[in-house]
């Protein structure tokens, strides 16, 4: 396999490195871009290092699979010369992700849809994507209406800036110092930010929309309603969230348990209350707290935690490509 | 007025005294009682000094009002002895919430209720007054069926234990050593913890519980459902929760706007987005992020914000004992 990746130095882009180096895929090839700013510079793969380059046709051509970790404007200035390489390009900037004929894909719940690709394949947004493993076991038993969703999100979430804003503010708290917030729209160290995204008209957030929008298509579910209330939290990796989930036919706590523990996939359903510090660095989604929604017969709640930047991004993008690569 | 606080040295009981001064309430005797250990130790109040005494039945006879900021199972003991008194006892604690002929009262929403009392009135839980403070403007508008609650509770609401376990834990990992739990299940430092209270069969917690329960006390909406997840999240001050709520006939997001802002009580409705840092050590109740619910045309969707040692417990306290007063 001849793999480039876009943005190699963030923080998802350092952990597709690592995925791929775990996952000890068949590289022929592995070449890292970035920043004019970081060319020349080194990263450690395997025992040996790559040198990082910056963007070009030349480099892009002859690549099989290109991983993009950058912004959506960069993922729509390279997109082109990324479909003229000829490489599939799986990409995990939001750009493209509600696009007709760019498959959104969540491996284990619809790896399918990805053979579908036209050289674009999306990558779904973290907690979505973390929400969706916990929920597709049930949906599985009967179709999914509606989401009641509350996030509790890691500010690696806002990658490697998110992280050191965080750790700044602490190391200056602790001296006594005042804090200037930059990364996050206020002081995150020892607070909560229900604000993560754009407004938009409706009073969600573009962050919190994606959990319906992107549900819809990797679910396959065109009606399915979503309400979303995303919220940064002072944690440096795991997103977790809760989650009240209505079907369409009342699902027992027990259904729902066993079919999450029969699930082909790094999904595990927990008897203590799984915590992000506890899930950090791992590829595992676990699902604790399983109980029946009170106000519903039809609904069921629980708690997930998952690594946004493994599962919610890194790891998702990674095994979209062995997905392809197994299924050629 | 002859006041006397039970508990006074934990961090509800210091707030107590802190309100009692800021509200200028006429105060013509004030006894503060603590454990054994804190015995003739001196409390600040209002230029003067107050020495802590140990409960006697002698030292609570005479007082006007009693205000109890201490365990269940220390509610339970001194309970007979403050009836003895004559007092009333305005109690923080969960043992008699839910006990018929107690008086269950958050006095903007239910001060009626704490007219017919028998000696003991109860203050609710920190969550459920904060989130009932948001949701009773609304209330007024159509009768509530549903409430789904996400909390982001802050390490005060387990008393000054916990606010020196998250500084110490912070502390600690600053200086690369590791961290031991005591007050909390888990690390709170840089992680959130699903598990507040004792776990129950239906697999809720008991502090989960207390918004339906409490909820249908206070409220007089003995049918209410609610469907509840709280968090620890670590946060000095100031409890968070993200609150979906369904009513009888459906409440338009201006409606429940102008409810709120009309709503006689520190109550706001704010454009911004609050957070529990910026609300720390206020008597205000902050609403914003008001909103539809996605999934169901009856529902809105909200973000409050409270101080749970003011609002949540101590300044409600002595509202309620105003709320006596001002009604004799």
């Amino acid at each position: 396999m001849k793999i480039g990746i876009l943005g190699a130095t963030g923080a998802v882009g350092r952990q597709m490195l690592e995925c791929i180096e775990e996952r000890q895929l068949p590289v022929e090839e592995l070449r890292v871009f970035a920043s004019e700013r970081s060319k020349g510079k080194k990263l450690p793969f395997a025992g040996q290092e790559l040198t990082l380059e910056v963007v070009s046709q030349e480099r892009l051509n002859g690549l099989d699979y290109v991983l993009g970790a950058v912004s959506n404007s960069l993922s729509k200035e390279y997109r082109p010369l990324v479909e003229k390489s000829g490489a599939v390009y799986i990409d995990n900037s939001s750009a493209f992700r509600q696009e007709d004929g760019v498959p959104l894909v969540v491996p284990e719940i619809n790896g399918q849809d990805a053979l579908d690709h036209h050289g674009v394949i999306a990558n779904p947004n973290c907690s979505t994507a973390i929400t969706l493993m916990a929920l597709a076991p049930i949906a599985k038993l009967s179709p999914i209406k509606a989401i009641n969703a509350c996030t509790y999100q890691a500010v690696s979430g806002a990658g490697m800036g998110g992280i050191s804003e965080l750790k700044d503010e602490v190391t200056a708290l602790t001296k006594g110092e005042s804090v200037e917030a930059k990364v996050f729209p206020a002081q995150i160290a020892f607070n909560v930010i229900a604000d993560i995204g754009s407004p938009l008209e409706n009073g969600y957030t573009t962050e919190e929309m994606k959990m319906q929008n992107e549900g819809r298509k990797i679910l396959h579910l065109p009606d399915l309603l979503v309400t979303c209330t995303c919220v940064r939290v002072p944690v440096y990796r795991s997103h977790s969230i809760a989650v009240t989930v209505v079907t369409e036919e009342p699902v027992s706590v027990e259904a729902a348990e066993n079919a999450i523990a029969a699930f082909d996939g790094d999904l595990l359903v927990t008897d203590h209350t799984p915590t992000p510090l506890e899930n950090s660095d791992k590829d595992i989604v676990q699902v604790g707290r399983l109980r029946r929604d009170l106000t519903n017969p039809n609904g069921l709640t629980l708690w997930c935690t998952g690594d946004q930047i493994r599962k919610g991004a890194a790891t998702n993008a990674v095994q979209i490509m062995e997905y392809l690569e197994n299924n050629k």
